[in-house]
């Protein structure tokens, strides 16, 4: 009896022994977890049809209702109004940003990804809205990730102009108060004349007599909610181009010295590849607009007055001028 | 009997209701998780003190290592090395960025927050190195959070070149290979002559005839782990200031149309008030150099030629100029 006790005994200091020990002159996998706190509005009627889709409002609040009281979040705008309305038509889904922390587009966009898994999304009626911080985080979010939301509207926010061409076909309603000195109005002007320039018929309300709550007004007005649902998500879809044309585009791009993109045709395809790089296909949105499935960078072509290919831009967190120098 | 089973078939049928019906015409308060999987390392003689404190490194891979295995991050330096060398006198972390992201510096300092509390970790004695997107994670995470590491050292990466006034003081040593066509070597170099600029005595290695590997060499080289055991973190300290010195400084900054910053002084303390914003105390770096303690923000304030206070600096994001209207 006493001598079948001496293995338990050893299993047990064994067990204790890794459990308190530390690996020690060797690497050990360990996982870092984070916590991104939300709320989740699902409309009244969302049960009484079980295949029915709900278009979706991504809310992104401002700096002063970051921290870990996700009450905070309901302060201001949709998640503050699905409190009272309990048929607000849209999933509403309103994260709250850690202390002293900014928006990240990639977490949104994962949480974006778990939301759908678990819920009834319309994925081609998603909006993206916020204020002030969250306004530039609305701003940010787009401009990485164009192709994800059918609509946007950045309320007292701002962004990088030069990088505007990604979302020249997104529809985008911006809001700002005249007399906002937290966030000056020519954040918004920036975008919106930067927009404009790329053909982006942007819709732009001012409120002349506005501080920085430009955000009250907006969200309780009908219409921003009507404009959003009259927008569906266009994917980029690469057209039917006559491969013939994608010979005058063949050659070598400097973009900087010692750093080209060579674009090839190969089976009546058009390819770009970067130096030391593998070549990534380029699908035509028009005859001279080209997309990358991979990654969020376009390229476009661009011709002299007598028709000659001389340049292109790559569009990718900005825009760059690449010689032909083949 | 029969009868005592029906409270239990209530509860259970409750019990399935409840979980799978979602709450509607309501919001719930839900949680979004991310993971961050990193290496640890802990030197071979780790347990032999249990009061000795250890200095640590936090390594920063290259986009190539990214992704969801986490030995891709043991194919170059600090996890690499410590797989041979199992005396390696340092703590190492080595997270891993998921597919498609970049560094997140707040993410970064938070990992750094939970290994610091979970092992002997000398605080004032941890270093933030990194190659190529890792080069640029290392100087974000630092110009982010100036005052967390004893020294840095970013290998082929770049940075804001507008923000190196927070950094003036920290020890840096840059890493970059003349022949990189992936990371072009004006990266580092902006960051060292802005860093120049600011009085920064910055290290700058560069190997003539290397390409984007310019992290085998500095990796491999015990120099740059000497250099780092040299430094301790220096924290910002108030220093002593006889108050009629701050007399000078009260006034009207106007930082842009309608925003200024109010400098005031109370109690023999100096404070500066935004527009609309609460008053915040400035402490004492120099006697006309001021730093903050809630915030990543520094103030300077700018003498002319007469010794009269005409305008200051305003370090955050970026340096800002505020001319004295009151």
């Amino acid at each position: 009896m006493l001598k079948s006790l001496i293995p338990v005994f050893l299993c047990f200091l064994l067990i204790c022994c890794s459990s308190f020990m530390k690996a020690q002159g060797q690497q050990e996998n360990k996982k870092f977890i984070t916590e991104t706190g939300y709320l989740l509005f699902l409309p009244q009627d969302y049960a009484k049809d079980a295949q029915k889709r709900w278009p979706m409002i991504l809310f992104l609040h401002g700096s002063g209702e970051r921290g870990t009281v996700i009450d905070s979040v309901k302060k201001h705008g949709p998640p503050k109004i699905v409190e009272q309305k309990k048929d607000f038509p849209f999933i509403v889904v309103s994260p709250q940003c850690a202390p002293g922390e900014n928006w990240s587009a990639n977490t949104l966009n994962k949480l974006v990804d778990e939301i759908i898994k678990n819920n009834r999304v319309d994925t081609n009626r998603m909006y993206l809205t916020g204020l002030s911080m969250g306004g530039y985080g609305t701003w940010e979010y787009a401009l990485r990730f164009p192709d994800r939301f059918a609509a946007i509207a950045p309320v007292c926010g701002g962004g990088d102009p030069g990088r505007v061409w990604s979302i020249r076909s997104l529809p985008i309603w911006v809001f700002h108060g005249a007399k906002d000195l937290a966030v000056p109005i020519k954040q918004s002007e920036d975008m919106v004349n930067a927009l404009k320039k790329v053909g982006n018929d942007v819709k732009f309300t001012v409120y002349p007599e506005a501080g920085h709550d430009s955000w009250t007004e907006t969200y309780n007005n009908p219409a921003l909610y009507e404009w959003f649902l009259k927008h569906k998500r266009k994917a980029k879809i690469a057209i039917k181009v006559n491969p013939t044309v994608y010979d005058a585009y063949i050659g070598v791009y400097e973009l900087e010295p010692h750093f080209s993109l060579t674009i090839l045709k190969e089976n009546n395809r058009l390819f770009v590849q970067p130096t030391d790089q593998p070549k990534i296909e380029l699908h035509p949105e028009t005859e001279k607009d080209f997309f990358i499935k991979e990654v969020n960078a376009q390229i476009s072509f661009v011709k002299d007055s007598k028709g000659k290919v001389t340049e292109l831009v790559l569009h990718q967190d900005g825009d760059k001028s690449a010689r032909k120098v083949k």
